[in-house]
């Protein structure tokens, strides 16, 4: 990745980080990624958080997306990211570890606030940075998604309160999985538990 | 455009006309585009504005940002725009206008607020809607922006009111071509002077 001579990234560094999702992502999960990152900018803007690095947070969300599951276990097992056994049953959920590897490995990001807002998109976790999470809930949000159910009361919350959002998009993420007996990674459902806790702490 | 049997959009046409972008326009400006787009969704989230109307603004609002003068001043005069004195020496201002009648010709639009947002995104003007207002400000916030004197301030109070950043960009953006020495579309004016006396009436 390009640098400055200060060190800083440079707009041309964003340019190609993009054209690199563009070059690894099918068309439609690019656009879902310009999507995801510029919400999330948008979320930076009005929540205070640097907008340029959750932006590249956002560039690089899904950048493990297309791996092979035996390449995004290979990949968490040399980040030292333990990969459980939910993980294994369903491949789908170790793109975040392996994405936070790779971004790291890859594209140089030795920012850890990025970094985190990559392995943390998918399930969320307790505790999560402002930046962990714009990401995750720019990744439900994003104007290429589905009208799901409660789909404008979750995007207004966004830009009100990320805990509120958090546990819009939580809820309806377990009930959706419980639906449909899918497996339940343990980390969404502590993830839901402890921004219920937070929000009732607030009121 | 393909149309759903009830004439609504279609997510394949989101894509459609996303790709018609990539192919029209050079690529950063294709990712400012997607930029704009994205960023005008999150402030219809935020604003209480249709998310994929004002979309499919923020995806066309450039359509027209290529063309040679002379076909933006054949486009306009084919939509009944007229061209003023200022849009002939700087032919930069014409695409806006020439944009509105091209995504009404080329990509069947027919929402006159989507063309709208279209038409007004450079020089704003007196009594904007609310999805003329967001795209408007959109163009100067996205994420790929430098960044500009006050952006930070731009950018929170675009998500707080809108009012309030349209007479931040619009003064900043005078003051800028006053330096330069750079010719002013009146409607730029008009339009400064217009949301001055708004912000007045609501203190």
């Amino acid at each position: 990745m390009k640098k400055t001579p200060k060190g800083e990234r440079t707009e041309y560094d964003r340019l190609e980080l993009i054209r690199e999702m563009e070059k690894t992502l099918p068309y439609k999960r690019f656009v879902h990624t310009m999507g995801v990152a510029a919400v999330a900018a948008g979320l930076a803007m009005r929540h205070g958080e640097d907008v340029r690095r959750t932006e590249v947070a956002g560039i690089l969300h899904d950048c493990a997306k297309k791996l092979s599951a035996e390449e995004m276990i290979r990949l968490c097992e040399k980040g030292g990211i333990p990969v459980t056994t939910v993980e294994r049953k369903n491949s789908a959920l170790l793109h975040a570890g392996a994405g936070c590897v790779l971004a790291s490995q890859r594209f140089g990001i030795t920012d850890e606030e990025i970094l985190g807002a990559i392995r943390w998109h998918t399930t969320g976790k307790p505790g999560m940075t402002t930046m962990e999470k714009i990401v995750f809930i720019a990744g439900y949000i994003e104007p290429g998604r589905k009208d799901l159910p409660g789909m404008d009361e979750i995007r207004e919350a966004a830009f009100r309160d990320l805990d509120e959002a958090l546990v819009m998009i939580l809820t309806n993420t377990l009930e959706y999985l419980e639906s449909r007996g899918s497996e339940i990674d343990p980390m969404t459902r502590d993830t839901c538990d402890y921004y219920k806790k937070e929000l009732g702490r607030k009121t």
